[in-house]
């Protein structure tokens, strides 16, 4: 191996974290100011960090969640590691990284991982030049996102709709714990992508036992109160 | 964030590709040979390597599998990141390493990728130190591979469970182009660690558009000639 090929690259965790909140699918980014040639810009990243030296990366993405969004004892999952040189391609980029970091930096390599969260967990930040967030996720894929965050997300998101197909309970880990079959079934279109039809899909639960009905209806909402629902383990 | 945390990592990429004899599955390995004090020590390791300055990680994996299998156009997918601090804990192998690269090494953090092939495309090694081979995956669970390279082989083997469940066709990669309903039963059992009904699973299979008998049978076999299957696309 010719020794001139051989170099020395950063390495990072990226955190894709999911909620939703009854209608969205959410995810969390945090804010990021960039002082370029004196001028502030703002814009957004996924929650993510360098590792440190001793850190293996499962342990480094609970860190750096933690820090970033204050969210503790979150099952991350590793999803995939993206590592194109054209992810520092953007000297904004770059820039706002060296500012940070104090580091001259060339290339790093990222490792995603992703989580399915209940989104009424109190997000807190330990910074104040931080504010983790969350978004839509069909509004932040119009937005231009730091490196390859866009991207990123995307590989997520296939990642989660992979997961739910294999163990469906996972949808679950969404949803309140009280929940409508109109939450349920608007959460499976939005992770599968697809337009699930209201009768079709009522029969569809029916065929999940896990999937029990409360003598419970909806409280404080302006239409007609829907029957609630909860997943049995 | 303190920069005493901040190190250089190397990171490289290792292939995980999986075959099938009809009867046993088996994986690629390449044989390593280490000068101890002056003695020689021969293990196995995956086919893998450092990632080159200017390349992205799939780029690598494809280049890195040529040249020490001379296997082409292989779909290789990433399944995986290892990157415990552990990983270079054993001194023989970062001997190996610091000679073989002529770098001093700290950590590396791989990327595992994995490909299906089928059994009978034909090895070939660039280089006289190296020889890749196929090996049974029972056999290797039983070896002391080089790294944490039998933990690799083992979210390997999990990662195309996973894909198989989501995408039965991929089955039909490591088949040969005929095939009898046996040696798919034991594909199929290898992958899910699990032992099949002959007779179930003929029912199984004949739910399955997609396999296709043929006005065949099996050819210069010991024992009564099966049926010979194909896969329709």
């Amino acid at each position: 191996m010719s020794n001139e090929n051989i170099f020395y690259p950063h390495v990072s965790v990226d955190c894709v974290v999911f909620g939703f909140d009854g209608e969205k699918l959410k995810v969390i980014l945090i804010e990021r100011t960039i002082n370029e040639q004196n001028e502030l810009y703002n814009d957004k990243k996924l929650p993510g960090s360098l590792i440190f030296s001793e850190e293996d990366l499962d342990v480094s993405a609970n860190r750096v969640l933690t820090e970033l969004t204050g969210l503790k004892n979150i099952y991350l999952s590793q999803f995939r590691t993206f590592g194109s040189p054209d992810r520092t391609k953007n000297p904004r980029d770059v820039l706002w990284l060296e500012n940070t970091t104090k580091l001259k930096i060339g290339r790093i390599i990222t490792t995603g991982y992703v989580a399915m969260v209940k989104i009424d967990r109190k997000l807190q930040f330990n910074s104040d030049t931080t504010t983790a967030k969350w978004h839509d996720v069909a509004e932040v894929a119009k937005m231009s996102l730091a490196f390859d965050h866009n991207e990123i997300i995307q590989w997520g998101l296939k990642h989660i709709r992979n997961q739910v197909e294999i163990q469906p309970h996972l949808l679950f880990e969404l949803l309140p714990t009280k929940f409508t079959i109109s939450q349920l079934r608007t959460l499976y279109d939005v992770i599968n992508q697809v337009k699930s039809d209201v009768r079709n899909f009522q029969k569809k639960v029916a065929q999940m036992p896990y999937v029990v009905a409360l003598d419970e209806l909806e409280k404080g909402v302006p239409h007609r109160a829907a029957r609630l629902y909860r997943y049995k383990k």
